[in-house]
């Protein structure tokens, strides 16, 4: 007596068909170029970590993880984001590396869906880490590499706000503000909750100092928006210096444009130390990219060294790209041959021979050839007619007879 | 008190770093781009699945997997194999499709590691079905597909050994083996025991009957391997045929020298219903890829197709690449940018509009500029000098002043 339907698949899994596939796979390499341009070299981590390992790095920001035991009773975890895994084989098997290390990977992180909410379980990601270089140059790179990547998987309309979790700590060290207020301060931020962040600091804070904390979040713009805070706040001073110079180096890399100040970008993961960014398409409502700067991870595993980077999710990135087009592909060059999966292999295998896709179909299946073709977006079919072959271009309608199929076809690209 | 330390990995899992990355993904697109040349098409499934739905799919062969539970009890199972849940995908998904289908998968397959025997818990593997055909010339194009994507990756000395399970059926069938006999002989394939095979043999039947089932497993070769077997077995007969104008198919689309009879090819999962093969490659013990054809396994999730299907165990058929290389990569066209991360952001992303990776440095990191391009393989390095720069190419030892990167530089390819 089951209760699990024959095919059901678990709450926030899906499977992906052929044409989401190729787009899918076309934004990867696209993003894959662009990291390879900037010197960034592949590495895969496996899924199944120790959960120990995992929970350490991330302290009191514990994410949910899926969860397992191992055959001697240890707890694994499936990777929840790749950062953590990424930083833990960079301060490990990397360790000797003159650095900076320059890594990317394109790998699937694992969460449970929230209860009742409809969200994917398996994300794809593609990010990269640029490991053992600080300086606001450091910073600059990898913003300027997700504008110029993202662009180079064809979006438009790209917005990244960027922050900086120790410009924030230094206005409250500046503004004298409590530990415990901090603290709370810090909860309201995690939680995204900016109504409970404005009532906070006007708890902690009286006057201007106060409108100025309750104001911070929304503090949106070019570098003229640190400038009241540099005045205000000389604590904060370079902090908001560097993020300037961040900014000026991003628009030397010609990616000045996609990048804004945006006081209001949280993160609510510990392990963040200096800048922090949000990318936003058209049309998507969540962040399809996020990143910054965490230079304590890495200590946490070998070698200690100063780490940025981001994180695409992929099938936001993918929605971003697809949900302004319209209408159906036009059909791709691509061959179904009747009788070619058993009257004539050969003709089947001279085409390929030239790059030709050919799908072939048992002669007897002869009367379907147009549906398959139809399905799967083939532009021909193509038929035996005496010593050679008829083929019928979809795209046009236009029949020809050939004594080889080469002669129908047009050279692969 | 923690026993772990603090960056291990769980048993069977393992970090892929760069070069070893690298490969692997130039293996993946040699076998993409020949999947694509037969008009396979890329399908992703959750890694996630009912271990209910895949459990059902193996019935008696119920193969090792890591479960665990989701938020309501239910357990779940990381996939074990591609086939089952390529199997449900086509069955429920396409079910509406004219047919046949052709899908591939480029994925990662998860078994926990048999206690103390080191393998890996994660398997890259790439793989084909074909469903909704089933005539020999079905089974003639994944064998040929087969074939032509491992050699298309680079592979050397390919052998390929196909048996089938209905034909050894048919053989047990006319010699009249009792039922308990069958069971046991089945038991002694799935265990690869042909020492109990052979013996199981000679105490079910007498003579040469005994003689020939013994034999059975050990035989080889070209279609004349089976003649015997079709003319001492008449109800073989009919397998037997099949098989061989299977082998004739293969050889027409000029794959047959890599493809040889081999009835000792056994299959421990109850789901292969006819043909079965693996393929061998120098250097390597164990099959880099393995298939056949499993006509009643899409029934038990939706529409029931016939299907024939093959996957390639992407770090066997690797360790076959490379195994028999020599000597260090030669450096790769990239170029180490000393202050191309703070001083010269602009310098760099010119020379990246031209194609080429530029690896940039801080401008107080230069003298660790030869070391890096050493540590990662990158063949030029540039200072600033005056208003342009000095190259150096590492593979040559030679020096040049340019005005801009470009000029020092080959053309990208």
């Amino acid at each position: 007596m089951s209760e699990t339907p024959p095919a059901a698949l678990p709450d926030g899994a899906k499977d992906v068909l052929a044409v989401e596939a190729r787009e899918l796979r076309a934004v990867e390499s696209a993003l894959r170029e662009r990291f390879g341009r900037f010197g960034y070299r592949e590495v895969m981590t496996p899924v199944l970590e120790f959960a120990e390992v995992i929970d350490r790095a991330q302290e009191g920001g514990l994410r949910e993880a899926f969860r397992l035991f191992d055959d001697h009773g240890r707890v694994l975890v499936l990777r929840p984001d790749l950062t953590i895994p990424v930083a833990r084989l960079v301060a490990t098997r990397m360790a000797d590396h003159p650095g900076p290390v320059r890594v990317f990977y394109l790998a699937r992180a694992f969460r449970p869906p929230p209860a009742g909410r409809p969200r994917a379980s398996e994300q794809r990601q593609a990010g990269v880490e640029l490991v053992g270089a600080n300086g606001p140059g450091a910073d600059a790179e990898v913003l300027a590499l997700l504008v110029e990547s993202l662009r180079a998987a064809g979006l438009d309309g790209l917005r990244i706000g960027v922050a900086d979790v120790s410009l924030t700590a230094a206005v409250l060290d500046g503004l004298g503000v409590e530990p415990d207020a901090r603290a709370a301060l810090g909860a309201a931020l995690g939680a995204r909750n900016l109504v409970e962040w404005r009532r906070l600091a006007r708890a902690a804070l009286s006057g201007p100092d106060a409108e100025l904390l309750a104001g911070l979040p929304g503090r949106r713009g070019g570098a003229e928006a640190l400038e009241e805070i540099a005045a205000r706040v000389p604590a904060a001073g370079p902090a908001c210096a560097r993020l300037r110079a961040m900014l000026a180096l991003v628009a030397e890399h010609g990616a000045g444009d996609a990048v804004v100040i945006d006081l209001g970008v949280l993160r609510d993961w510990p392990y963040y130390s200096g800048v922090v960014f949000e990318a936003y398409a058209p049309g998507v409502g969540e962040p399809i990219a996020m990143g910054g700067r965490y230079d304590g991870l890495a200590g946490r595993f070998g070698r200690s060294r100063p780490a940025v980077g981001f994180a695409v999710t992929l099938d936001l990135l993918h929605r971003a790209l697809t949900g302004a087009e319209a209408g159906p592909a036009p059909p791709r060059d691509g061959l179904v041959l009747v009788g070619g999966l058993d009257d004539d292999p050969r003709g089947a295998a001279a085409a390929r021979r030239r790059g030709l896709p050919v799908v072939a179909l048992a002669a007897s299946d002869g009367d379907r050839a147009e549906r398959l073709a139809e399905a799967d977006g083939w532009r021909f079919v193509a038929r035996r007619e005496g010593p050679g072959y008829s083929v019928l271009d979809r795209a046009t309608g236009q029949r020809t007879s050939c004594a080889r199929l080469e002669e129908a076809l047009p050279s692969p690209a």
